[in-house]
């Protein structure tokens, strides 16, 4: 028997771990850019599908494995790569094979920004195929490579443990089994597997000293900065290991913020007074309730507050936060705290009043709410 | 009246936060190296203690404020840079102003690294001044950047969020009012006050592309790697606010980091079996208690009662805490986990003991302790 290449060991591996529990009707389908890491995730998936369950007492099922290629349209010649990554795919075996347009309805590019804008089309699009397809699961090929780039940019956003908490192993019926892959192994699978991968112009930096999103004349996304530079630089600088501890970080952080909200929730629930008192779309909420609590759960569960009277999460600051939580633990007679979206929290008679804005609100924002997530 | 240097005044009005609740008998003390920052603190300490408590409605009254210098006796001259730090204390009005030798006593140059040892010997030394003078305060010159460098070396542990939270702004008798102030402020303080600051010069690099500690024939502490390049190129990458961001944070998961570790300790103690069926010097943990609990609050338990086996904080991984984690949840019959010091765990009847390694452990340390900290 032939001896298996090291990194397409890793990715079946993985992938396994992934295709458990499925049943030999399931449909999976594979999330395929045409780039090394989701290629690579086609290529063992194809391999994986037919022998799920399998042991030292049994061979094992076959599962049906598809895959499906969102083309974004955002580039000339992006349809070229999803022929081409689809035409690969069918290839090795997978079926059915679908090509979707990134469904752009609902998105919105002012608050989004682009990123974040192709993201929800992406998943939009893969939901739409799971949901025509019957999928059990769809498969995602992020590495530890984006893992730690998603840490990185949390950095820079200051948010606490959610913000560095990267992005879940599973969630719903997606699945990442590449999370503990390095983006060089995916490479080499495809190397290994005679498949060709495509690379993203976008993620190519033109050199150092550009600056965050400097390049003129076009669109350099954050994270590419973040893949081009930032990450190379602390490997360089704190040691190897670097990318690996970033992605154990989000690990860790996820396990707490978990916890954390939820306890938050909790505290939220034992704090909300019973609206006899309140006026009209205002929540109640007794101050001397939040006050003993922890800090940390206490923090959460005001801005949770703040999200329940409209207030958009990727609005709503530590800032804002600090500003509700003053009048909880510091109250001295101040005013009330603004919040994003036309939301006002003010403290009388012992009590937190949040008020969310009336219909045609202070900022002007009315349209549909953008996904609450920025991690995926 | 003269307009205050707004970095004055934000110095000012750091201290005069940190001075709060002392009486007019208390002695203060400024932890002072000879650097911008520390010269800073002392400057804004000897204005701020004539005037602790001051309002629209009084006055204020007087502390007594002191400094003391530690010197290391690590580079030739350091004795000077002392002596010339101490003379602009005591013409800051600042008294006492003792100068210290660093106590190195039981300090672990192997175990600690040099960086670990010389704060073990600074704060020792600290301590000693603030026993002998009597102090109720002691006051250190850590800046913003500080903060945020001591988040990105807790990355590159990859050691969950205690290791992201940075420096506390209180700890027993310590405070670190500038926690708050960029190290460019405490800079723009002594230029404004005719303060003469000394520059660590192993805080310099040597030039860009040196690597982690490579500077030949020297010692290049890893802080200053980050400091000279990492923190740069983030800036640069991310965006001015990085800094900013660390820091908070470090801030957030300070606070959550806090209330895990209690609530972890609760679980610890009600997972604990009375040891009569267990060896002498073992620790017996329900596993079903623990297998119940959060993973965010089971993986803390099992590591303090590894740290309570024996185990040395610094030594104890994440690796070590998967083995014992799989002893509680994925038990499939596998053998003891080693953990650091030669404390071994292992499970049976439903249960997991963990039992320190005998006198003269197989690791062959033996030797006094080090603090548990690295986070001073």
């Amino acid at each position: 028997m032939a001896r298996v290449d090291p990194a397409v060991a890793a990715a079946r591996n993985a992938v396994r771990a992934a295709l458990a529990g499925l049943g030999p009707d399931d449909l999976v389908l594979v999330a395929c850019s045409g780039g090394a890491d989701s290629l690579a995730l086609a290529a063992a998936t194809a391999f994986e599908a037919r022998r799920v369950g399998r042991s030292v007492r049994s061979r094992g099922y076959a599962v049906r494995a598809g895959a499906v290629l969102v083309d974004h349209g955002l580039q000339a010649g992006s349809g070229d790569v999803a022929a081409r990554a689809a035409e690969q795919c069918r290839a090795l075996g997978l079926d059915p094979v679908l090509v979707r347009s990134a469904d752009w309805s609902g998105t919105a590019l002012d608050t989004e920004g682009p990123e974040g804008a192709a993201r929800t089309a992406r998943y939009r699009a893969l939901e739409q195929a799971a949901a025509r397809t019957g999928a059990a699961r769809v498969l995602l090929g992020h590495t530890l490579d984006d893992q730690a780039e998603q840490v990185l940019l949390g950095l820079a956003r200051g948010a606490g443990a959610r913000s560095l908490a990267g992005m879940p192993r599973e969630r719903g019926i997606l699945r990442r089994p590449f999370l503990g892959l390095r983006r060089a192994q995916t490479e080499a699978v495809c190397a290994a597997s005679g498949l060709e991968w495509w690379t993203d112009p976008t993620n190519l930096l033109p050199g150092a000293g550009s600056g965050a999103g400097a390049e003129p004349g076009g669109f350099t996304p954050l994270r590419s900065v973040v893949r081009g530079r930032a990450l190379p630089v602390l490997e360089d600088t704190l040691g190897p290991g670097v990318a690996e501890a970033l992605a154990r970080t989000a690990d860790q952080l996820r396990d707490d913020a978990d916890l954390l909200d939820s306890l938050a929730a909790d505290l939220l629930a034992r704090a909300q007074v019973g609206n006899a008192e309140t006026e009209e779309g205002e929540q109640a909420l007794d101050a001397e309730v939040l006050a003993r609590a922890h800090p940390a759960l206490r923090r959460r569960a005001l801005r949770l507050a703040a999200l329940a009277a409209g207030s958009r999460p990727t609005d709503t600051t530590t800032r804002h936060v600090d500003a509700l939580d003053a009048l909880v633990v510091s109250w001295t007679g101040q005013g009330p705290a603004q919040l994003p979206g036309g939301t006002r929290a003010r403290r009388a008679c012992g009590r937190l009043f949040l008020r969310a804005a009336p219909t045609g609100n202070s900022d002007g924002w009315t349209g549909v709410r953008p996904p609450t997530t920025t991690q995926e």
